[in-house]
């Protein structure tokens, strides 16, 4: 059994995933997102954001999607989208094993894959 | 943006989930659960339980894992369980396209697969 309460008091990092769970090649991670992420696009998957605690707004090119505890979005493969959060937000991914945060764009917020808590 | 409260208010059957999303060939289902399901497996994939609302627990031939709000478990490939919750509980299952909710046991409680709410 897996508490999101007891993973969550684990880390304080932002931007930085952590695997909670896999299901097949699917991989369950936890985040805590502050502030503003990179555009950036994952070209060969789509992408979950269900959101366990605060609030927080996937940007888009011509919209934007807010989201809050108990509301989840599915980002589509190959769209580019920023995330943001005004305050900490605590979030869980749902993606394929192997996919970096960062997408197609790499840099001081790309982080490290498969790091299980 | 899907809420999980607006959802569950859209259906009031046990045993019977319903698709709200889809990431790749993985479908995320809400569904309420009532009572003792059948023991049944699934021979093909694992499946995960994330509760939403209240409590249940996952019978195992050997152990009962027992989950409630803010909790997940993944049932791994091809063990043999049996779901039950003593009062109404409100569960996201997360399992691949084409998943039947009875596994490799199907009777009354099977229920049709991809019913989108």
């Amino acid at each position: 059994m897996i508490n999101f309460q007891d993973k969550f008091a684990q880390f304080s990092d932002h931007w930085s995933p952590k695997v909670i769970a896999e299901m097949n090649d699917i991989q369950f991670k936890l985040v805590k997102l502050k502030g503003e992420f990179v555009w950036h696009q994952h070209d060969h998957t789509d992408e979950v954001f269900l959101v366990i605690g605060g609030a927080m707004c996937i940007e888009y090119a011509d919209k934007k999607v807010h989201l809050r505890a108990g509301e989840m979005h599915v980002v589509p493969k190959g769209v580019s989208h920023k995330p943001m959060a005004e305050h900490e937000c605590k979030v869980m991914l749902v993606e394929p094993r192997g996919v970096v945060n960062t997408g197609d764009t790499p840099g001081d917020l790309t982080a490290p894959n498969d790091v299980w808590i």
